[in-house]
């Protein structure tokens, strides 16, 4: 608040900021500076026990094997008809201990539900962790600064457990864009502000303000948002995440019969860029609108945005898999029918 | 939007109407005439197929073998350890059919996963239902005049299915608040205006007005809120649901033994009222404080609201089951300490 948030939307039952009042600052921050985010509403589903590891390669469709402590990995996490509920980062802090970083829906309860009925020896809690984001291109400089240079030599979704100022943190390169940075895992909710505080001092010679994970930014990057991307019937084949699907992990791995049966067969449809004709911004009117080739309904725009670097109005398509990049097609939002031509993803 | 609603909170990741303005009026017409509330967030989880009957019952520790079509019961919904995860209704459609009119939790996911766990032959889905509760002494009088007199004949919980102008519905009997009413499940999302323009004009006589589940009459007729008054380790003893627990159900009920150990036991905790000193209305700072007896914490206050009826601040204590009724305690708040006294729920 004392930041100027002056909007918010809820996710993981939490509130989480998505404005400070200037759009397009806030986006050139991330683009060419540094970039801080409260994204605490990433929760954190803990699976502790001496079958943590069983767990977590029963709910998540990839091989998870060779995951060494210290390591994160991108996971979808399918029901058992292999329809994505959730794409979160597996975190191995131990190995009878892993974290779900989770997008936006009830993985806690899924998890526990999957882990008794299966009868392991296994805790599934949600710990008091919040994420602080620190993104862009002068994030590792202001994550150095305060943890020190080991930060620069952590590969993509490694992490480390430390602390600063007697505040217990995980430090991984991660976070919902592609211009790089870090999420620092906060282990201790009342610390907040004071660890904040220390980012946001920290970052002063780099300019660094405050942020959200940015709606413009990650439709570029063709980053996919769990639930706003998906529907209710979405595979990961289906959102380019079929390289995180492993088909040889065990059986007893939830939805992998139905996943093999999905590759095997071919999915139904998949996900490509729009870029729409016009070079106004356009109204915010733009989710799940049809999308017609020929007259003919072949999918739906997802998201759309207004692209600062490409100053042309983007989305994401999910369509027949018949659609091609280069096809042109029509979509039907609020104000009338709008041209574009289908690309591959991401954008830039 | 166009009635006025000036806040609301998130539920079940919609959002829902809380207050238009005029607490005090809105209290006053819920107790006195009839209110209509827009509480499209009890989602409802369907259960349809051969197995649905199997699985509500693996679902709820409560015997569900004598529940006819056309009723609702209460019910607690357990995890394996006997915590509370939810308290719907069940309505109960066809031999096949099951509606649970959740609380604010993701039952969809925790009943796919169960589901799907057994082996049942079973679709579970969020249908496209949205109640719209009509509550107060005069809500049956407004009921009636647009369905029919069969509506005076429902019995508590039952409920039929019926339409109104085209607009498919079903009339229950239910409703969260003491002051009586009913609740209509419209059945078709794109007819909620319609609807609510209906049951609007048929109230006109009446003086019906917009309003929402209420927090004063809430707590005064001592209604649970899960999630509000429970937390991590809730069982459903400790909060006034014992009678809507039957351990005699089928060993494969989900908890049903943590709840047999829990009952053999006796719960740690039970939940009272609390009058607090004072005869002005509290800040609301008053969620999850301390109660302490002899300088001890003895539980906690998990609501706090100024009743209009009793002129005092009341709420609701979940406290060691060593504290009784009668017994004078102690509330930390902000503001710093304020006395109480322990007694029976409901309040009136």
């Amino acid at each position: 608040m004392a930041e100027g948030v002056c909007a918010m939307t809820t996710y993981n039952l939490m509130l989480m900021p998505t404005s400070y009042g200037h759009p397009e600052e806030e986006y050139w921050r991330l683009i060419e500076g540094v970039s801080m985010w409260d994204v605490a509403v990433e929760r954190q589903v803990q699976l502790k026990g001496p079958d943590a590891g069983r767990l977590v390669q029963i709910l998540a469709a990839r091989d998870l094997s060779k995951c060494k402590i210290g390591q994160g990995k991108y996971v979808p996490i399918c029901n058992h008809h292999g329809v994505l509920l959730n794409d979160p980062i597996l975190l191995k802090r131990a190995e009878d201990c892993y974290w779900l970083s989770i997008a936006d829906s009830n993985i806690w309860f899924w998890a526990e539900a999957i882990a008794r009925e299966r009868g392991l020896d296994v805790e599934v809690s949600e710990p008091d962790v919040s994420p602080l984001a620190v993104q862009g291109p002068k994030a590792e400089n202001v994550v150095a600064s305060i943890f020190g240079d080991w930060v620069r030599d952590l590969k993509y979704f490694w992490f480390r457990e430390t602390e600063i100022n007697g505040i217990p943190v995980a430090v991984a390169r991660s976070g919902w864009s592609k211009q790089g940075g870090f999420e620092i895992y906060l282990m201790d909710g009342s610390k907040g502000t004071k660890l904040w505080n220390i980012v946001k001092e920290a970052g002063q010679p780099y300019g660094i303000g405050p942020g959200n994970p940015n709606w413009c930014e990650r439709v570029e990057s063709g980053l996919v948002a769990y639930g706003g991307d998906t529907d209710g019937q979405t595979n990961p084949f289906e959102v380019r995440m079929g390289k995180y699907v492993d088909l040889h992990v065990p059986d007893d791995t939830v939805g992998i019969q139905a996943l093999r049966r999905i590759a095997a067969d071919g999915p139904k449809r998949h996900q490509l860029g729009v870029v729409l004709e016009g070079s106004e911004p356009a109204k915010a009117d733009f989710r799940w609108n049809d999308i017609e080739k020929d007259g003919k309904k072949i999918g739906d725009l997802t998201n759309c945005t207004w692209s600062f670097r490409m100053r042309k109005n983007i989305g994401f398509a999910l369509v027949s898999v018949t659609a091609l990049p280069g096809d042109m097609v029509v979509v039907q939002r609020g104000a009338g029918p709008v041209e574009g031509t289908l690309c591959d993803l991401p954008f830039l």
